[in-house]
């Protein structure tokens, strides 16, 4: 029976010589690393972690006041001087924090040091002679792990924590580091688990055929867990989005207003924004973060018919980017097409993306020309990009297309492309256990098909893991964390 | 008569004006800045100064044991969240230091958050909503000097530490931060200024011809003081090498082995690197740190009698390479040159730089020709730079002629302009003080001059300072520090 749970799990994965290179590595070195950015800045913060870590640092800090660092109290702060024999390497801040109390629930020491590279290079070297080693990527993080401090979902949401960049991406980091869906499956997974072993006894007795789990709750169980598997699988098309950025086409006829409009929604909203070289002459990439929500939009050639080689090259790469944005914006010069050229133009486009229709330059457009299209039914806002007029209705329309609601409303979403994998399998597992039960299958074949999703759902917390799938998450950390 | 000393000195050269918005600024404002390097690492420290420091941070931190940040010691960490609102921006650490027990002598919070650039910024923003304002250039350091935690010379070694990046440049700053020659000069400022009251005091009984100080005293400390500020002048030529790296230009004819002598070099000291593309196409500076001194070394274009006009140029320019530098080294290859025509070439060079005469390519030469060259008598190093051998004769030249002795014994080194340029005047006016004692100058003419060495002298130390000193200096930092 598979009871594979608690922080060691992983461990009877391994081969036994790996085992012991594993367990050498992880229980008895003390780690040291850079946490800050590289670089010279006001402070850097070195931090050692392990068993040894405060017997390390005492060989190599002498506290301003004389006081022995081995016996101050976790959560401490010290001052002192990194010493190398009679060398002062620089006067730092000590912290100790105490297993289990600390970041890897190991001993931690953090040396807040002058930003000073050479200084930096001094004392990590120094640490290294005195016993310490280099950390690896992640490795900080991966202790955590180990030491039950978080599940694997959640260590895996402090290196999209770290390199989040606006409100979306961050929230969605900060709710997945905070247990987020992974404490649901963890749950649910526990109860599937405590079935899998009623089932698993059941076979014991099969000759007396017994039921000893329910199978009315058992299925009740299996359509929750298919739900939350679905809703979760749904999730990723808008966490992947919210996360990288929401790709946004602006197509339209040439001198329609793109460029303008892309400069007026910069300035509107005092964004951050990236200028992202385009590979051809004709895309140019800028990111403008609007209401917490990063928009990656495109600004494309000139559509228009052409014999013009390199122009129709343009026009091509064009309508190709549109097909792979989310949502594209339609921009037209209010003065120059009709509702009905609009129409067909649109239709031409085979895009799965949402579309916004937007006329343009209505600050010089006649009341009758304006009167005319809006009678046409057709859903289009009115602007212009020029006098920066009416762009909250855009961005409006493209926050409420960006499915912001959802991530407001605190629904449980995915953003990683190991937990989309992962869940796909487990679904795949679950509608099999769910086949099983309506064809009535054997015990022991309902079995197989629930221990195979037990291991997926579990490798998503890491309640099931082995050393590839560890070394894989966590080589794409930063040193130092 | 001058009394100027303590921390708010500066103060009185102030119109009254800016005194009372500097007051308002000082000793109202908490200031907040990123202290690490910008850019996503695994943690950044944002660090908060001022009397309110503690209580602005209570608004914006939950601790996770629920504990009330205002009561917690000085010299405690803390885990918690970062709250606006309902909203949570991080998960953190906040250090508490508590006034005169911190860098600025202020209440100081360190808020330690994940290093994404976003998180910082949503900080920042949030506590400067709560009350604080984003610090200056070098304000907590400014606030440390205000506050008597460190004189002006201390304060401006601790940009100077963040910016070394040799074990010499690091050395000097660490000295000039611990005290150094500063504190020797606030010695005997003081004991000018003691003679000083007693001159002045003379003048009060100007009829009854008494004289308080006495001459011979008096004389015995202008002495001193004379003598301390000629070694520190002395001093500063060393210590701005020390600092900036010594320039060694690297000269000789066409294929004498010039460029493999410095690739040479590198490999042989696994040296800190850094690679200047040069002005021209002709000069190319590589940087390298032997023995913990950063040499600049300058590797010139082959001198030789041309009539290539350019190739002229490039001639030319390697003899001004080579005026400029503190040491050159002349490289010849044995096989090619004899003793007299190196020393006929060397001698037409007009430098001051000390001379390094090496003898390249000893592994491709006859026994005869080494025989011959070294029975010359000229101080010759023979290495083969091809083969790496006998490297060490030469570096051990350059650090013996890069005056590292004199950074070893302990000897006060001077590195900044500014000090450089107020001995200078300092040591003007002594000299003045000395001619008067010389020439039996009156008490009241005498003070003048002991009034004006005494105000340069000050503004070493910040003794006497005022706010365009302060800024130009502080100007200079990093923010954060």
């Amino acid at each position: 029976m598979t009871k594979s749970r608690g922080k060691c799990s992983f461990l009877r994965f391994l081969p036994t010589q790996e085992l012991c290179t594993f367990v050498l590595m992880i229980f008895h070195d003390t780690i040291i690393a850079l946490a800050t950015p590289s670089g010279a800045g006001a402070i850097a913060v070195i931090r050692l972690s392990g068993n040894d870590a405060v017997r390390i640092a005492s060989k190599m800090f002498h506290s301003i006041s004389g006081k022995d660092l081995l016996k101050q109290k976790s959560h401490t702060v010290h001052l002192g001087n990194i010493i190398d024999g009679d060398r002062i390497i620089d006067e730092v801040l000590a912290t100790i924090f105490k297993n289990p109390n600390s970041y890897t629930g190991e001993n931690v020491i953090e040396f807040s040091c002058h930003g000073s590279e050479y200084i930096q290079q001094e004392i990590l070297q120094l640490a290294i002679r005195k016993g310490c080693r280099m950390a690896k990527p992640g490795e900080f993080t991966l202790q955590a792990f180990l030491n039950g401090k978080m599940d694997l979902s959640q260590a895996e949401a402090v290196a999209d924590l770290i390199s989040s960049d606006s409100k979306a991406s961050h929230q969605l980091a900060l709710q997945q580091m905070r247990g987020g869906f992974s404490s649901e499956i963890k749950i649910l997974r526990q109860e599937l688990l405590d079935f899998a072993s009623l089932i698993e006894l059941e076979l014991d007795f099969a000759e007396e055929d017994v039921e000893f789990a329910n199978r009315e709750e058992f299925q009740k169980l299996i359509t929750k867990i298919t739900k939350l598997l679905k809703s979760l699988l749904d999730s990723f098309a808008t966490g992947n989005v919210l996360k990288n950025g929401i790709p946004v086409a602006i197509v339209g006829r040439p001198n329609s207003g793109k460029s303008t409009l892309l400069n007026a929604l910069l300035n509107e909203e005092r964004a951050i924004v990236s200028h992202i070289a385009g590979t051809t002459r004709d895309t140019i990439e800028d990111e403008i973060t609007m209401g917490g929500v990063r928009f990656r939009f495109i600004d494309t050639a000139g559509l228009r018919e052409t014999t013009d080689e390199i122009e129709k090259i343009g026009v091509a790469r064009a309508l190709e980017k549109l097909k792979k944005s989310a949502i594209y914006i339609y921009l037209f010069d209010i003065n120059m097409m009709t509702v009905d050229e609009v129409i067909k133009e649109t239709k031409s486009f085979s895009s799965s993306a949402k579309q916004i229709i937007v006329a343009n330059k209505t600050d010089i457009a006649s009341k009758e020309r304006l009167q005319s299209i809006k009678s046409s039914g057709l859903e289009i806002l009115f602007i212009s990009a020029k006098e920066k007029e009416s762009l909250d209705l855009l961005s409006n329309k493209l926050l409420e297309y960006a499915g912001v609601d959802e991530l407001n409303s605190n629904q449980l979403i995915i953003t990683n492309t190991r937990h989309y994998d992962i869940l796909l399998k487990s679904l795949e597992e679950i509608i099999k256990v769910q086949e099983g039960i309506d064809n009535q299958l054997s015990g022991d074949l309902l079995a197989i098909d629930l221990r195979q999703a037990l291991y997926y759902l579990g490798e998503i917390t890491g309640e099931v893991s082995n050393d590839d799938l560890l070394g894989n998450i966590f080589a794409n950390f930063c040193i130092g964390k």
